[in-house]
């Protein structure tokens, strides 16, 4: 069998980005004529056609669902591949993961790869650089040739298919209410830059919560974190800098970051600042104090997008495209991370 | 294309279990005669071929690399995943993951799915289950076709091919030394059921470890896990039993949920008593106190993984077969769980 030449086989000859060769393939004006020119020739002398991967998919069941995530060192990520997991082998069908780590490129190829005869469809949250870049096109191909996807947690607004979502604004405003009712004046956010939908839409739940209570919001209480994964510092510089007694984090890192940032400070957890995270994974529940945090169930959001792909994959009806946007409810687990304030307080 | 027959459906077809069809086809004598004609002649009339799996491998490159691990909440899995993306990513190769969930029907299942043309060798840690039936007919099959096999930490003794494992035993000792060597007189271990290799080396280097430093073995300290998702109740009743200054855990999991024994126990670590873990994951480092481990440096044993695979596929020559057996050495991570004991007890 002669092996298909791929998109990033393309890139590698062509010293160029996977990026490019998709988007001179299908003639985008932000690439140069010259380079458009030189990928479409190459491409079409090695007899690479943009639209082959899903090829002769109505008459092929693989029985196996690809599931494309951006990392699996956050807790929520396993507990939806587990809720998939589970769903799947019920019904008959295998799972096979792939991960974007938070790549483009990546994202591209692990579709490519996967598309190409390995899955029937596919169960996908997208990369953080495929949110920053804007560009969905390897989405769209793979739906408008009938290969149905489910977007879950990281969902782009412009991709029409089944979603399943959480309620990322209602989960911010629980924390915050929370913290609001135990008798927090001073409430920070921790959160992720604005790019990044879900940390988005949790800010604006913590903003919105604020004003339903009549706090004033103080811009300089919101720390929005650019490189999670060394966050550490930064977390505890802006607790040296401000004085708060609530903090409300959107994931388990931030949340014991500003535990043990408020421990430097001489500042003890829930006696003197309460902290509510997002995520009840592992680090939430074993923690000492555990961790108070907004559940995403992801293992029901992992179930949940497995049934609606596994009903696309057996109910296809050309011409009927019926797309449901499904919203899993969040819940606060009251953990010892909050516990105390109130009494103090009275 | 006609989908092929896969050993899963003949299994739901006839109403057994993976195992009992994959044991009938090789005429095992686990299986009844009854049993083994039955699923013989069912394979037979559909034209299923035991050893069709690898079929014309020889021509095809499919340059992606099929991993399959027992899980992926604990985080040593994710790292080796980590170690093995960078690698293939860097040599070409995607990077497919598949879980067995431990179950010796899965492993089995998406070792044909993913043999079936969609990858050109392995990198595998093998299910628990597996380990207990000792069934590994299905390695040893992949491999007679000429497709390679990389075992990593969870390795079989039995099957021929490379390996990259952890001194496990080392990795105990180390542990167990550092409590002797910091004043530890009782020295519990916690760990899991024999037939888990990985648990039972490491009981073996806490044992050794003693014995070097001629303390008497007290079977009484040796708790021995079956239920490793919800272990905490057992440990909190065996540390209310038991009085100990030092404790070795030979998981992440074990080593917080005994913290949280002793608080319960009105003990504080490590004032009152030392704690060692093993492996080098988030809850280590981010713990309250941070968790003096070992270090299993999973990155580094991913990536060594998947050179020896590569390698293996690019200089495939037919009749040579050179297995090695690489070991990854273990180092202690010395932090807050194991710090104050010397000094007290000066």
């Amino acid at each position: 069998m002669k092996p298909k030449l791929t998109l990033k086989q393309i890139a590698r000859e062509l010293d160029v980005a996977v990026s490019t060769v998709s988007k001179a393939l299908r003639d985008s004006d932000e690439i140069s004529v010259d380079t458009r020119q030189k990928i479409k020739a190459f491409a079409k002398l090695y007899n690479y056609k943009p639209n082959n991967i899903a090829l002769s998919l109505k008459n092929r069941k693989t029985m196996t669902i690809g599931v494309i995530i951006p990392e699996i060192i956050h807790h929520f990520f396993t507990t939806v591949i587990s809720g998939i997991e589970q769903v799947a082998n019920k019904r008959g069908y295998n799972v096979i993961i792939c991960l974007s780590n938070n790549s483009f490129d990546k994202e591209v190829i692990n579709m490519e790869m996967l598309a190409n005869g390995s899955t029937d469809g596919f169960i996908l949250s997208v990369a953080k650089e495929t949110q920053q870049k804007g560009d969905y096109q390897h989405l769209t191909e793979v739906i408008n040739q009938g290969m149905p996807i489910v977007l879950f947690d990281r969902v782009v607004d412009e991709i029409e298919c089944d979603k399943v979502i959480i309620n990322d604004r209602e989960g911010a405003r629980k924390a915050v209410q929370h913290l609001v009712d135990i008798g927090c004046k001073k409430i920070a956010i921790i959160t992720t830059v604005d790019y990044v939908s879900v940390g988005k839409l949790r800010t604006v739940g913590y903003r919105q919560a604020l004003e339903k209570n009549s706090i004033p919001i103080d811009e300089n209480l919101i720390l929005k974190i650019e490189d999670v994964e060394n966050s550490d510092e930064e977390i505890n510089r802006f607790l040296f800098r401000n004085d708060v007694d609530g903090i409300f984090a959107v994931n388990e890192q931030f949340s014991v970051s500003a535990i043990r940032g408020l421990n430097n400070r001489g500042l003890k957890v829930p006696e003197d600042v309460s902290v509510v995270g997002f995520t009840n994974g592992e680090l939430s529940k074993r923690f000492i104090p555990s961790l108070t945090t907004v559940s995403q169930h992801g293992a029901q959001m992992g179930a949940k997008a497995a049934n609606l792909l596994i009903d696309k994959l057996e109910n296809a009806v050309a011409g009927e495209e019926k797309y449901t946007t499904e919203i899993i409810e969040t819940s606060l687990i009251e953990r010892e991370s909050t516990l105390l304030n109130l009494p103090l307080k009275i």
